[in-house]
């Protein structure tokens, strides 16, 4: 009794898409292979994901190694917090995620539960591995992180970056100067992050080393509109907030102008990308029908964050699957770096002009000082610009010394002056990104059967853009020379940049076929006639519908059609 | 006194091409962080490189994990031999690469010397950290690879891979039925390796976390002859053979197709991928007068691979800097795997037409065994089956029991049979790529200082399709009426995929300095004449000769210029 997830990841075993790690020792859990031709559409999501952070957006890409030291975590948390709860069943060994086997036991809110909840709570519940009673089990913390020894001599710990957010942090003085000196200001990572689940089971869903695509916006705090906002102001995406959520009700669809000024959404940074996201998951070919934006219940949201919303994309295997997540972090993460590091991390905004303030200022009178405190009338004067004296007299401490001055040795003075702007700790905007699971989503959003001429059809209808082939060719027969033709057609619309397979065995039937399951939107056969009348066939993978094309200008038809300029109706 | 590399990596530093890591926690040696510019280009001189391996020759990339089991680096070797000598100094307590040691201090050959040989010779010499003499220290083993723990309860030792090829030879079988059961086929890889080497040194050039881009190509044993040899047989590079190298005398400038009839070069096959090699630096613009391509002497080569070579970049600072390895590694990599895991790692060639074979056969007398052997009949006739019994009977041994059997029992005929095919191990070319490497090599070749009116100019002068930022956009006046102009040039070529960066800041002589130093080809200026003619001014970054050119068309000529079809001169 297979699901779409089976059929799924069949056709992406057999097809090349996606591979289990390293079959030939006995794969592990949580890692894959991205074969030939999974590795080809995940390069063009990753560049349709460049396209809109750092052309769109302007937010320039860093790549920050993947193994960090320990500094860093501490800083970030996650030595300290990253951890799940474990347990090891009794009887056959297995290691457990606590609150997993508590859930799929029917045990309501056990990701929350404390290592002692979950150890009660479990001795009643069987081992979902071997079905024996778990009993009186130890519930423990186990890090998710990966460590490692950075040199000889166990000298540094290290481990593999749970995030890729953490360089645009650490990065945060460096990134400030290449952006000369202004707010607000991004940087982008696309790379690899790790977690050591306990025990991963879902396929691509639960990776222990996975890919991502996170952008670290730095803002003003008390400045959170989006110069661009009007780009997705009319924009409209399900809402599913904190109020839909306990009220038991559908998403609201709104536009993002609507969201900021109900207040369902935080501001206009955060809506913005919550379009952009949608706009992004849509390009790819995820349905929008199996989308929906949830806000993060108050118990879930980390205590931090100002707002947090996650990107859900529906699959039939693992029902709402969160996919993105886009949070205002507020200053959060940049004073955690300036705890641990002591550096300062902040930005100096000149005003648009200097900014009059009233301020006191004490004048000591060093003439009178000096005779009365010798030696230490520096240190009484300094004392005194210190505080805040009234017109009685006061009393300062030096050195445990309790010292009085009167009011004769000192003025106070009340001035305006002129500060030229400010020192401002960004609030991050941060729209997070796990590649695997939107790769995961369009497969499932793109895999189609249907009978054709009594023959199952599988399709996958991928949009052009991301189909890893996106036209092949085929010479009718593999003689009298249509395979030099087929070949130099294949080789031209190569040379546009789009790529072309040309493929010469079995039945022009079966190979439709073939491309149909790869997703190939576009087929070009030559035939007979080509020779005399210089024109091909065009199939449309999905409507199956044939044209008859000439041959001249092939290429910017196709590059046309690939990347949505000329629609296929239009031929 | 600082020479160019102090001088690249102040720029590099300053201007965002490369930063060390986490800088506010102090950097770790061995690793850096590729800044927005750095990072832009990176991906540029990576898409080259798929350029070439991917559409020119057909290989179609993979990706694995980076995280890999240890049976894979069993197989590979790398879990016993991957591994440097290193001591510790018994005074500073620093650790240290003993051979490095010895041959700073000029002793020859010390990267061959056994840990007993390097003891002995370290003795008398000092610590290059401290200055005390190291005296009597141990010289030990330490493993090069980065290990972890994959999953709870340290049940499995994981490794950061050393090297991405290993993860095209553990999908071997995948791929084949990929590419159809045929040879040649081949698969690449680009991304993160890992070396925790003991005392890195040398900047850019000795990461512990580095990237690499490797193809394997998988050729039959015995047909190393390129189908697309003539592409490079005219093709002519620099060789420092084995001879050269001995002889004392410079690399021999030859084609390809000399080199393999010299027997310079081993095969067709590598001395193809030395000259795409040559071709992929010069086109990234590492300069032709700075490559060398040196072929490995015997006692440095693996004892497995049938020839092997290093393309070299010279760098002022560390001499010849190998930067690309290009090995027929024969099927050592695919035979180890079989080994280890237990699987065969072959492929099936069919035969155009079946090959006939002159077959002896034995055929018992079945009806004469029977009664003579009773219960062991059946096992009589498969050993004789088995063996090539003469025509005066045959002692067969069955259990430990010898059994005579006369010729009367059996019939032996020759036949001719059909045979469809052969199972071949195919050998694997390897090209293996540095590209932090390459990337330092294109900044040190790219890098000029020059004096123009009486002030120094620095310039990286990068080809156009590897500078981050490829087109500067000027408006002469933040004012008037320029800048909407300017930043609607700068738009129009961004929209044709071009990185324009738009500027208003600062006189215009510091602007273009400013370009020039990041390697930025050509400047556009909007100054007030553009108002009424609708031209701009062009500037070209190395000549910095400057010519008139119309608004409209802008981008085009744009794409064209960054992509080399018009030269500036031609403007």
């Amino acid at each position: 009794m297979s699901d779409v997830y089976d059929k799924i990841m069949d056709l992406a075993k057999r097809r090349g898409f996606i591979w289990p790690t390293s079959e030939c020792y006995g794969s592990v859990a949580g890692f894959i292979d991205y074969g030939p031709l999974g590795s080809m559409m995940k390069r063009k999501i990753e560049n349709i994901w460049r396209h809109f952070y750092v052309v769109q957006e302007g937010y320039y890409e860093i790549e920050c190694p993947t193994i960090g030291q320990e500094d860093i975590f501490i800083a970030s948390g996650h030595v300290k917090g990253f951890s799940d709860k474990m347990c090891q069943c009794p009887s056959c060994k297995e290691y457990l995620r606590a609150d997993h086997v508590a859930e799929g036991q029917n045990i309501a809110g056990a990701s929350a539960m404390s290592a002692e909840q979950l150890s009660e709570v479990l001795c009643k519940l069987c081992c979902p591995a071997c079905g024996e009673e778990l009993g009186k089990v130890e519930v423990f913390n186990f890090n998710l992180m990966f460590a490692t020894t950075i040199g000889p001599g166990s000298q540094r710990t290290g481990y593999l970056r749970p995030e890729t957010a953490q360089g645009m942090f650490t990065d945060f003085s460096r990134l400030l100067r290449f952006y000369r000196d202004k707010l607000p200001f991004g940087a982008v990572q696309i790379g690899k992050s790790y977690r050591n689940e306990i025990s991963p089971r879902q396929g691509m869903i639960r990776l222990r080393e996975f890919t991502q695509a996170e952008a670290e916006i730095f803002v003003h705090p008390s400045e959170k509109t989006h110069p661009m906002f009007s780009r997705y102001a009319d924009y409209k995406i399900p809402l599913l907030g904190i109020a839909q959520q306990l009220g038991n009700t559908d998403p609201l669809t709104v536009t993002m102008r609507e969201a900021v000024d109900l207040g369902l959404v935080a501001n206009e940074y955060v809506a913005y990308y919550l379009a952009l996201t949608h706009q992004i998951l849509t390009t790819i070919g995820v349905k929008p029908e199996r989308m929906r934006f949830r806000q993060h219940l108050c118990e879930e949201r980390a205590h931090y964050a100002e707002d947090c919303w996650d990107a859900e994309i529906f699959s039939d295997r693992f029902g709402w699957v969160e996919t993105v997540g886009i949070a205002d972090r507020t200053d959060y993460d940049l004073r955690a770096h300036e705890r641990q590091s002591g550096q300062r991390f902040a930005v100096f905004l000149q005003y648009q002009t200097p900014r009059k303030v009233r301020q006191v200022r004490v004048i000591p009178d060093m003439a009178a000082l000096g005779p009365r405190f010798r030696g230490k009338a520096k240190a009484v004067a300094d004392a005194l610009c210190a505080c805040a004296p009234g017109p009685g007299g006061v009393t300062i401490t030096l050195d445990g010394e309790e010292i009085e001055v009167p009011a004769a040795l000192y003025q106070v003075r009340e001035e305006e002056v002129e500060v030229p702007g400010e020192e401002v700790t960004p609030h991050v905007i941060e729209p997070s990104y796990g590649i695997d699971r939107m790769i995961y989503g369009v497969l499932e959003s793109s895999y189609d059967e249907e009978l054709v001429d009594g023959e199952e059809r599988k399709v996958l209808r991928f949009p052009p853009q991301i189909a890893p082939v996106q036209v092949a060719v085929f010479p009718l027969m593999a003689r009298d020379g249509l395979p030099e033709i087929a070949a130099e057609i294949s080789e031209q619309i190569r040379q546009r940049g789009i790529l072309a397979e040309y493929d010469d065995s079995g039945a022009i039937g079966r190979r439709y076929r073939r491309q149909d399951e790869i997703g190939t939107p576009f087929a070009i056969t030559v035939d007979y006639d080509s020779k005399d009348d210089a024109s091909v066939t065009l199939r449309d993978r999905d409507s199956m519908r044939q044209v008859r094309v000439p041959i001249e200008g092939i290429a910017d038809r196709m590059r046309g059609l690939v990347e949505g300029r000329i629609s296929f109706s239009e031929l």
